[in-house]
């Protein structure tokens, strides 16, 4: 079959012949009917150098999947030739609590994964090919009625990530509460659907980006307040006063967070998605009381199969182009140029 | 009647006679039972000047207290004279909705509290007297049999400070998990027996001094570490690896907070209780995964309930040394110089 | 003043001259905008009879109410005379832990409260008339910004009512449950309204009359099941053969209770809200395992102020008549002939 | 090997040699370190008979089991050749969101499980046997240091059984809280030590048998009741008249659930353990408002490793008899006899 692989560090994938995957004990193949092309593959493509990770090429790119089951291995039970299914992207061990609870990206030993830190598309082989191995069948969500591999795919990923953030805070949006989503873009723009779809929150979306504030009311934001010297005070003003019971920085500069810091209520969730770099200090003085300074990773299985139930309800939703196999590299190099519409999935 | 009062910034309290309090309508005069001598009162004789704060002198001293009903104002149901009572020390606005939890140190219109980001003996007189009025019943409550108000002054800061930074973690203290507390003095001695008594979690002690280590196994540690270089790798064996589930650090410095972080587990809790003056950057790569980090401040009324109950029942124990209400001058004195054995508690 | 009072059991209540209100210590006079017609005060003139209640007639009726701070009592602090507000209905002791969590409806000492078991035109006097007194400031919830006295009184029970149960069950309906509301009138529609706005719950609507579930679906049902034999086996097949997360039975028979327990899912609820006098039987194999059962009895202020954040945003509709302050009992006669469309609510 | 195997309904099991079981892809053969033998066993000896059950003879006895690893299949990662293990009894379908959980008695999909309703000892080969068949790795929890099997054995069922059901109250079991166990037999006085380690409850114990309340006095309970009409009366008398905030009902007849409904308090859990056959029947008017009443089933996998971990630390204890296999029928005659002291565990 074909797949497009990393074959090297500070280069591009390339569409190489490979067999196909055959499922050991326990192990399932996929038959790939969409693999989400994620930024975080152009980051593998150009910045890392061999020994900055555990683990490196040659792989297979790709790790927003789904597709079909296509053979199953022996002990596997429960799973269907044929039926479709998203794959639940963060391998660990399988053993520790964790991972029994299907939180998987908080592995608490990596080194029992089937590769450290990492999973399919991620130092293993991934979905931009015609069949994927996945390791254990966990990792397979059926898809519920009304949603196709194609639409599925990038959930695993865009989708995931602000669902498990924003469904931690749930405690603390109540009707009368605010949330904040600093930055509309891919993980943003879902993540106000999410507020709207699961909480009755007053949604403040902040980004410098008119367009962006756009699609963020579209989404269902209330208030769209642009980047800024006076955002943390507009926001302020907006809660009477109070400040934001949850912040979600799907940025994650340090300018953001200072801004989720100075908008933010006591006894609030300042939770820092984006990978900008950036760090907040926490001390006793420097934030409200209370307000609780984390960043989350990923997602859970059992979120995932909620994700995909808000989605087959039409209550999350996500532009996609396709990309034929041939042209996963065009879609990289689109979303390189930020050309690209929505969220590019490339379809074997 | 007699009362020792702050009369202006950087000087000792002078005991002098005033007025006794009579209440108006709504309010309460407790006749004092016992005012506990706290090292913050000894910040505010020595550090504070003019305009740092939003009040100031003259003031009776006093935040930690405990008598009995004296007199009832107008329109105040439910409490009988002579009724045992603790005082809720921190006292909001009454009408938004924490203070209408009880949870008036998270007051959100500190400007129409009594005293804006104060209380009875912060700004208003407080218990270091014979009487003392509280301006509305809310903040008294009956104590249980079996206590008295000498026991229950301190509890009502002491305790229910650890105790609330210890309840909000309960969530993550299930059997197996584990607690480390830093610093055993005052607040984390209670700690730990707040933990021991509510919780299963193990229990892990760190301190620089031998003694405080020694008073951390009486009170129920289960592991005892000293302070330095190698206390996070101590307490991560201790863990299987995995790290703490909820660390409070009652020191709060630079050094202390990052032995948190370097000990703590993902999806853990670190919180920061003592007023050390540290802070920790949080990032996305900088502490472990869904670590959240914050600091508590004092604690509920309800909370207050909860941790006299505890008290009551022989679950909670702090060593006390009584003066006479002629001698808080010298309890101070004893306080700063180390020599005091157990919290301090003046009794008219 | 005039007000509507019932005089003595068994009888229609009659529009008579009494002393305008005037507030005690504490205490709070508002200016009626609004006061709900409930069907619970047709059982009043109609059913009971001397002994029945541990209070009784003469008072006045309404226990839905809203308008504006007339005068305050002494100690009275934070409400404005001319602020529009909704009166929560239960009064307890106020010095409970119930009482004080604003959950009056479960007070522990409802001897001690101004009458056991009854509140505002529940043995005191209600709304019915142009002003009414209420005994503690605590009791009234400022309204948000666009919302009226008509609007909000029929809410402080119509709405708040449900929105209690269906808040203790958030736990049990994320993306992938389904909620049950048995009963679509005027609790019922709410519910529906409820589960929509604060969950991403599947809503399932039962009812014996079609109007009822086109009702239902208008407000946001997903699925809207004839009551009848075969009810239970349909919601069974909607929720994949799982069973139903929540039900809220607002008809309480012991059929309508049966189809509740036909239908649940293990570990979900059971929610009793309607009079309707029937019982279930809960045995240990009588039942799903692990499902709840239990009765809610109206909702505590902290739920009011969240009911009235979702009607001000829209998010909450009900239909309301408006009668005369002289034409209340044309209201009452309306409703018992069931040619009334909506809520009542009379405005003097 | 050898194995204890009911061959019929209505008969003793025997004692017979069979081949000893090897492990397909995904199980695993433990060695038997202690069988329990339990009082259900006695039920399926006496008094099932064919078509009752969905599953029956022939099997080999006992679902009450810890060992040691000692073969597993193809694919099964993560468990070495000699560790010490239990074993989690209830064994369902492995895909369903529940067993996904850990949940398996909670099983959605019984019908996909290795029997439906049942599990080893309860259908499949149990381990009243030289080695036991388990058909998945996930069922295996590795020993706590400081445990061993014989211990560990009766914990997986007489003491995950309470657990499972105080840990789901622990969120109304704060300190001022009471929890009543009614029934001091094996669940009951491990219930009693549950409640001592996990909470700071005050614990009331009921049993009609003096020695029995001696027993809960040892194991921590707070005050002791004997069962009868005044049991309630008293109940209520010690909790200020306010009720038990959970009551763990571990007999389970019409008489002590009308206790816990008697003795409950507004807003608590009356939670069936016991198999008396009881039933209580809920309405609005006949329990405490908000009083939740539920049965439960076994436990968790995750709660099995708390349980472990509580007894490996010595928090809770139980008394075991052990008896060599070829002894299994003795250990039935002395319970069926009321003869043995504390739990009995085979030894092969």
């Amino acid at each position: 079959m074909r797949a497009w692989r990393l074959q090297a560090w500070k280069s591009d994938p390339e569409l190489v012949e490979v067999d196909q995957p055959r499922p050991g004990p326990g192990q399932v193949v996929i038959r790939i009917g969409g693999a989400g092309a994620c930024h975080s593959d152009l980051h593998l493509m150009r910045e890392f150098d061999a020994g900055q990770l555990p683990w490196g090429p040659p792989f297979t790119l790709g790790h927003e999947n789904a597709g079909w089951v296509h053979e199953t291995g022996d002990g596997v039970t429960g799973l269907q030739v044929g039926t479709p299914v998203a794959v639940h992207g963060p391998w660990g061990c399988g053993t520790c609590s964790r991972c029994l609870a299907g939180l998987d990206p908080y592995c608490e030993n990596p080194e029992a994964a089937p590769v450290a830190g990492g999973g399919g598309g991620l130092g293993l082989d991934g979905g931009m090919a015609e069949f994927m191995i996945v390791p254990a069948a966990r990792h397979l969500v059926p898809l519920p009625d009304g949603l196709d591999p194609v639409t599925a795919a990038p959930l695993t990923d865009a989708a995931l990530t602000p669902y498990h953030a924003v469904r931690r805070s749930w405690g603390k949006l109540s009707p009368g509460s605010t949330a904040v989503v600093i930055g509309i873009g891919g993980l943003g723009h879902l993540a106000v659907q999410i507020l709207k779809a699961t909480t009755a929150a007053r949604i403040v979306a902040v980004d410098t980006r008119g367009e962006a504030l756009d699609l963020a009311g579209r989404a269902g934001a209330d208030l769209l307040v642009p980047a800024g010297e006076r955002a943390a005070e507009e926001i302020r003003r907006g809660t009477g006063g109070r400040g934001a019971d949850a912040i979600f920085d799907c940025v994650g500069t340090d300018r953001t967070l200072a801004l989720g810091v100075a908008c933010g209520r006591m006894l609030g969730d300042l939770t820092i998605i984006g990978l900008g770099g950036g760090a907040v200090p926490v001390s006793f003085f420097g934030v409200p009381y209370e307000l609780s300074v984390q960043s989350t990773y990923w997602g859970s299985r059992p979120e995932l199969v909620e994700v995909l139930d808000l989605a087959a309800r039409g209550l999350l939703n996500t532009a996609t182009t396709t990309f034929p196999l041939t042209d996963a590299l065009e879609a990289y190099r689109q979303m390189e140029a930020g050309s690209l519409v929505g969220r590019a999935v490339v379809v074997p």
